[in-house]
């Protein structure tokens, strides 16, 4: 059953990344004025500031800190490459404890050659040194599953099933999912699973966007809701009949949506979701 | 268990698709020059001439004529659509009977927007409408999975699951699956649903190319075996465990390769065949 048409946007969270050219300073102050509810923070709109400096100036500004994007590619074809990107994880969960994001995000990372359940094999080692982190700060770690046309070289974790058959090895609470529909929506089994990881709690963050066709890039051709085959509002529906009732983060990328204006781009998101989410 | 290494040509099928820029008859002559043993031929490689001329042409210069490429394409948002695919399926069966191919891969479709579940049930009718005209001809239809990234416009069947699934609901000798280690490399349930395609007698064919990392446009960069990630010849083995011994159908689409001198590219197939297939 799809879902009733979303009223406000008091559960609208967006990316910074989606609107990059704008400093994370200015995306708040954008955000606000906009109605925008929640803000999930990239590290990169993070470089050269003080994480707690920024999580104040979000708070301050009225707007939720949903999440920290992101941690992971944990898989390196040698040990030394596997510990610097624990290293590294280690510091985001720091960023995230610091900003005051009680989330991260894990794109969980491949080798390109590398057998994928070896990077498979990695990845739970990896989230597995860091979780120690994790529980010292009390932040949570969602496993997002990505689209297997990135199974070369960003993702060996491709479908929802994957993503909670490692969360149910690693059993922490502190472990969870991140189902973003650009990612799942062709699977078959995608409903299954949404139950699955809300039944053992661990529904961590919806995640929006579009596939357009046709698609020009791999990457950076996502396409704002309603504009292409996502049955968006029917997962959104799966999501909440599941139990979620947290924020429906967007998350775009997109060579064409950056160079346009960001404040028309911003209004464009709201209408979108208002009507396609 | 990965195959040994292959010795020789014998085997070897190579699409017309993948040295477009030759007409047909000039691939004939240069596919034989090569060792090259059968030939897959796509159905614009026919314009303008007659199945059955070329098919006696393709034979008396000692090649295999391995499949016709390809029908499919049957979901469509009204009736009329979907009678106008399965009168050009019942097409595609007739030229290969003229051509003499024993087969008619089947890339399925999809409606942008339309739910995938729709799309798969338009493809079982699709087929089930066109089965007569197989048996008929004794041409066999070979169910080929997509991609994922291809959900949105060109097949609702994206794993082998759902192609077995398929073949097993309409039970008939003359559907099978081809399987392509483009399409198919990423998933954790490959071995077992080649095991099962193949205990059902329904493994029709194998095709082989590469996964570039980065991989820059979704439908034409495909690589040179051995050029990307896919761990080709453990699919292989695999295949071949399974009792198959077909030819191995190099298919590839390329706008890098197609650029290029045909006559390199073709003995650049070769060599990546024998190391890398």
């Amino acid at each position: 059953m799809a879902a009733s048409p979303l009223l406000d946007t008091s559960r609208l969270c967006v990316h910074t990344i989606t609107t990059q050219p704008w400093p994370v300073e200015e995306a708040i102050e954008r955000y606000v004025q906009a109605g925008v509810a929640g803000m999930t923070v990239w590290r990169q709109a993070l470089t050269g500031r003080d994480p707690a400096r920024v999580g104040e100036q979000i708070r301050a500004a009225g707007l939720s800190i949903v999440s920290l994007c992101r941690g992971g590619f944990f898989p390196a074809p040698d040990p030394a490459g596997r510990q610097a990107a624990i290293a590294d994880n280690r510091r985001a969960i720091e960023e995230a404890a610091a900003l005051g994001a009680p989330l991260v995000v894990l794109v969980c990372g491949a080798v390109p050659g590398q057998p994928l359940e070896e990077s498979r094999r990695q990845i739970k080692e990896g989230i597995m040194a860091v979780l120690p982190d994790a529980e010292r700060y009390g932040v949570r770690l969602a496993v997002e599953p990505l689209h297997p046309m990135y199974a070369d070289s960003r993702s060996a974790i491709n479908t929802l099933a994957q993503a909670n058959d490692i969360c149910a090895e690693l059993a922490s609470p502190l472990v969870g999912v991140a189902v973003d529909v650009y990612h799942l929506w062709w699977d078959p089994h995608l409903e299954a699973e949404i139950r699955r990881c809300a039944q053992a709690r661990r529904l961590f963050a919806f995640h929006v966007s579009d596939w357009k066709t046709p698609t020009e890039d791999l990457l950076n051709d996502r396409g704002l809701m309603g504009e292409g085959c996502i049955p968006i509002r029917q997962i959104r529906g799966w999501v909440e009949e599941a139990g979620f009732s947290g924020f429906n983060e967007v998350e775009i990328f997109s060579n064409k949506y950056w160079a346009m204006d960001q404040q028309e781009f911003l209004q464009a998101i709201k209408t979108a979701y208002l009507r396609h989410v």
